[in-house]
């Protein structure tokens, strides 16, 4: 046997990193790749003078690890994942610890978490987020599957991980739950960063159709968010976009010259449809994955716009003409869009700790909410100062159902309403695409209402299929003879 | 061998009701139940005197049918299907032809007819819309699979479905295509019933709450709008609904005895998930699902209405007072909201349609969409006026990309748009929620719009992933160092 502490297999440049960076701790860490060149470049290259040892094969990769065995892979999520255990277990004695690194489907690791640990060996379902540069400086970190694997992974998991709180050194990382929850969380991440994206893309296009502002402008503004409440690394890249100067020549901003095609990998989907499964309405993510298929349908876009006209001159004159004097004001519109924005990003969130207790419900995962928060307050894309808030929310009170009520985040929503309403409104009158603030706003008016119009839609169930319905004043399933209760037809 | 010329498993309401119909055409039908009591209680019941046999078992039931035999089911979509299949193989003769009319995922019918054709016999997979009246008086059919059965069956399928056109002639039911087309046309059907139900709830909230009016004043408002461009059956029972006294005594309306819960069946889910899947932005069907989710979650609303506040006096107060006059015009905003339920109905089915498209062509079933637009014509739930316009829509250009495109509706939702957008504005500046008219709106603004700000999220997802990008004056997929072009960030 030999004397690594860690075992890593695949290659590509997450893999790579996240080796380095295992080493980078003071670990000393076995590296193997099926095609074995990619082991000796990066031994002989980035891993040169460094802790590694560089394996031609499966079997000595095992064998040249420490008992427990630390396997982990950072390959293809997919059938490449069930491969590799299947070679593993053989090799494997018992309390190994297999690890999956990928953007696995949870599903798939509710089932290998059992399948490994019915052969004796232990399986971490983990999620990494923080792409190429997080996986190398301290991703974060959400590892899920079988529990007698955390205190043997623990330290060397936090290590490697970001940190964060006012002295740097809170990980990123806590064990999530049973199976599948890290891949979960994981997954939930990256749908609430597709809600991020979506609605900063449509304050962009607020400011700069509506409101005229100029790259340079918007740099400022987003510079100028970036110390405030909405401070988040997607805001801080977003600045850094509007200061770039193409790179193939010329004067030109780059962003100006990049294609409004927006490509997706498929969690924001699987987040979607997994709420539609649990019956809870995701509807940011949703609207983001949407606003992307819709983005990709550039040719037909662009047919459509020389067909289908916007709202008309002087239609809808005095909303036009309020709506113009909120964009006039230029400080005042800026202050708007902030608020809309800010709004409709705690919504957004709200949306997806909902579907984590639903999830963790279902699934019996007994998550902990304001851990998940904080794994994503460094490290990952959604990282924000805004989930420090979050994690106090779960501390306060652990089983509030929905991060809407609690009042930090309930007066923020109130004092930044006008503006967000005051958006929608002009955005509508104005005839520009606000699909995720709308959604929010929708969203936050459904919420609060105690008696929506779905008595209405439970009589025509009732009217057309006999699917009965319930009443207010007393319990039990209910069906009428409609066609004897209505009032005769006119001729 | 016997002389029945039709066989219908599965005795519940709808499986009688179809029966009934087939009689009623003068064919000879058999009759078969697990539950054997079903049987016979329909056969000393409804059926006494009529052209029946009743079996008490499959073998029975399978030699009493005339070769090559008709043997529908009509039972709960799943396992039971499967099961029936499997008892009815070794039973069948080559030629005979197996027909699912049950509310089947397409999934499953693409692989039965597989099967059932692999084994030497037909298959059809039957969407049947129009619910237990439906059944009995003529449903709307859409039939695919086999297509070698369709000479078999269309003359029955066509005399027993709905009809309509000026003299009543034009049957509600023609061959969709192969394997799970037929099914996956019914489930379209269903989503797009699910967005018209949700967008008629959104009409009725904004004209009781914001507009004040009475039960009755809702009936004349629903029966003048089933006179117009909106005439449909959903209309005109929501008209009905408006009118019917609470059966359970008193002098109440019902509607208002009814709980706002929405249930849910499925299929608009599917189609939702199908939509990701395919990257269609299907939002009207999802809206509509996530608006029932949320009405499930009754007590959390209710709790939530004690705490989140909606729009304060004062907030926006020039647009509140320009949504204040537009609702204190009854009949303006009355028309108002007929504009954005109509516009927004026209975008629904335009996605429908999309949907159907894409799921086309994925699946290499050559759909005839003008003849899905007459199969809804009657009979089905969402039977409307409107589809004639579809019908001829697609009939001038059957590859037309989307109905917005087509004249007659490009010009309808461009002269409804001015009311479309004044309610919207109204409704989020005041605080009622309008998901579905916020979501066909949001849809159609980006729809024609030739340039989104998806260039900026492309931006962001290089920037933190490499994901590259695309750019508008050159071919190929870029990648830039965003680092280094930055602007250097201030302390």
């Amino acid at each position: 046997m030999g004397d690594c502490d860690f075992g890593l297999i695949g290659l590509a440049v997450m893999g790579e990193n996240l080796a380095l960076n295992v080493e980078s701790r003071g670990y000393k860490v076995a590296v193997y790749n099926r095609t074995t060149e990619k082991v000796d470049a990066l031994i002989e290259g980035r891993a040169k003078g460094k802790n590694f040892v560089g394996c031609h094969s499966i079997e000595d990769f095992v064998k040249s690890v420490k008992r427990p065995r630390k396997l982990m892979m950072l390959v293809k999520a997919g059938p490449a994942v069930d491969a590799i255990i299947d070679q593993l277990l053989p090799l494997c004695e018992e309390g190994d610890i297999i690890i999956d690194g990928g953007n696995t489907y949870y599903v798939d690791t509710e089932r290998r978490t059992k399948k490994v640990e019915e052969a004796g060996m232990l399986y971490v379902g983990a999620g990494v987020s923080g792409g190429e540069e997080g996986a190398l400086k301290g991703p974060s970190l959400m590892p899920g599957g079988s529990k007698a694997a955390w205190p043997h992974i623990k330290e060397m998991f936090q290590a490697i991980s970001a940190k964060v709180g006012p002295n740097d050194d809170i990980p990123c990382c806590e064990w999530v739950g049973p199976r599948g929850a890290g891949h979960y969380v994981k997954m939930v991440h990256n749908g609430i960063e597709y809600g991020d994206m979506q609605l900063i893309c449509e304050a962009y296009q607020l400011l700069k159709e509506l409101g005229g502002l100029s790259n340079d402008e918007l740099y400022d503004v987003f510079d100028d968010w970036n110390r405030g409440e909405l401070q988040s690394y997607l805001i801080e890249i977003s600045r850094d976009i509007f200061s770039a100067k193409d790179d193939q020549g010329g004067d030109a901003y780059l962003v100006d010259q990049i294609l409004d095609v927006a490509g997706a990998k498929g969690t924001g989907k699987w987040m979607s449809q997994l709420a539609l499964d649990l019956g809870v309405p995701s509807t940011l993510v949703t609207t983001a994955v949407f606003a992307r298929g819709l983005s990709a349908q550039k040719e037909a876009r662009v047919r459509a716009s020389k067909v289908l006209n916007g709202p008309s001159e002087g239609s809808n004159k005095e909303m036009s003409a309020v709506a113009q004097q909120l964009i006039g004001d230029r400080k005042q519109f800026i202050e708007a869009v902030r608020h809309a924005l800010y709004a409709s990003k705690i919504v957004s969130y709200a949306q997806g700790f909902v579907q984590l207790q639903a999830a963790s419900a279902e699934h019996d995962w007994n998550l902990d909410y304001g851990q998940s928060a904080l794994l994503w307050r460094g490290g990952c894309i959604i990282r924000a100062q805004f989930l420090d808030r979050i994690k106090e929310a779960f501390d306060a009170e652990p089983n509030l159902e929905n991060l809407l009520l609690y009042p930090y985040f309930q007066e923020a929503i109130e004092s930044a309403q006008e503006g967000w309403r005051a958006v929608i409104a002009a955005a509508s009158v104005l005839g520009i695409p606000v699909p995720a603030f709308s959604t929010a706003l929708n969203y936050y008016d459904g919420y609060r209402l105690a008696r929506l119009p779905a008595n209405l839609l439970q009589a025509q169930r009732d009217y057309f299929g006999a699917h009965t319905y319930k009443r207010v004043d007393k319990d039990g399933a209910f069906h009428s003879e409609w066609l004897d209760l209505r009032k005769a037809p006119k001729a």
